[in-house]
């Protein structure tokens, strides 16, 4: 398949996307935090409509996150249970991808990203949730560890009905362009301006 | 008490603040849907920390919300039933409040937020809560229902650690500068734009 729009994705991709109930690709990114946090609200939303939640958090110390992973994996313990809501996947690349058996990639973080796009990719084709955030996920974009037109290229051609929730700084202009919705956190004021350090509960 | 700042609190409400470990006033605003969703995303990290979670809804409809209602009220329910995280009480003035027996104010919205505002004064001065949300709550301060003096001087008199998130559009600006940290939701690209409907699991 050549780079680029395949023939038969329009190129604001729309059709496509409404003849499938538009599933979404959403971007969270800006300067400030509430990115990953407004991500992990909406999975909420994709937890209570029953869909199964895949994250994959693409940073390599996840230690800011343990509140929405605990949450969210008791959300996924309720399912479980009581079969309220979806089931929830967490899967973390700072204690190496769950689906890997040796731990011993921990130098190379490039290879760690492209790993779990890879898995991300192969999630999609095999439509394993219908909710997904790719955490901070604009970095190894960035850095070029994963290839912006193969990511472009597998949001566009996902099968199904596949919401992608992707967070971080800096997003590629290229991604901005291929997503539905792009929402930019902005600092209005902040407490660490003041010299106020990160405080439990609030900032993990 | 005279209107304004007590003297016994310093301008920029800082040395209070830290010396009570900096329970902070966050306002999520702009123009994004993003703003509750952030709050309910932090508050996944306030039930991991066990804090005692009290979410006032000042809508009227709060049809689009039942997603985070539903995932919130499933983690108190967890906390109830093995201890893990803390508890959630969650008010709605959109069905008249929790607390009031008469449902008979349905025509008011001034007074049924007015008396949602006083039963968060109550709850701060009792402490009854470590994580509120006052989700939408700016609009009834614009609109004059609850005046933003007395909401500011609330905050800023409120006893032990309270952290509490407000969101909305149109923050009004003496309560941006009462607040540690603001965050405002911007639109990059929103999907309506082009004619698309709010749809289930995204929208809520």
């Amino acid at each position: 398949m050549p780079q680029g729009q395949p023939t038969s994705v329009p190129d604001d991709g729309l059709t496509t996307r409404q003849r499938r109930n538009r599933a979404l690709v959403v971007v969270h990114t800006g300067e400030m935090k509430g990115k990953s946090t407004a991500a992990f609200g909406l999975a909420l939303r994709a937890w209570h409509q029953g869909w199964p939640i895949g994250v994959f958090q693409f940073v390599k110390s996840a230690k800011w996150k343990v509140g929405e992973e605990s949450a969210l994996r008791a959300l996924g313990r309720v399912h479980e249970q009581t079969g309220e809501g979806g089931p929830v996947a967490w899967h973390k690349m700072g204690e190496g991808w769950s689906w890997i058996q040796r731990p011993g990639s921990e130098a190379d973080h490039a290879a760690d990203a492209l790993e779990g796009w890879e898995q991300v990719k192969r999630d999609l084709a095999a439509q394993t949730y219908s909710f997904y955030v790719l955490d901070e996920f604009t970095y190894p974009v960035k850095w070029g560890w994963v290839d912006v037109d193969d990511v472009v290229r597998t949001l566009q051609e996902r099968p199904g009905t596949q919401h992608v929730v992707i967070t971080g700084r800096d997003a590629d202009p290229r991604l901005v362009e291929a997503a539905d919705l792009v929402v930019e956190m902005t600092k209005v004021k902040h407490p660490m301006d003041a010299g106020q350090k990160g405080q439990r509960g609030i900032e993990w």
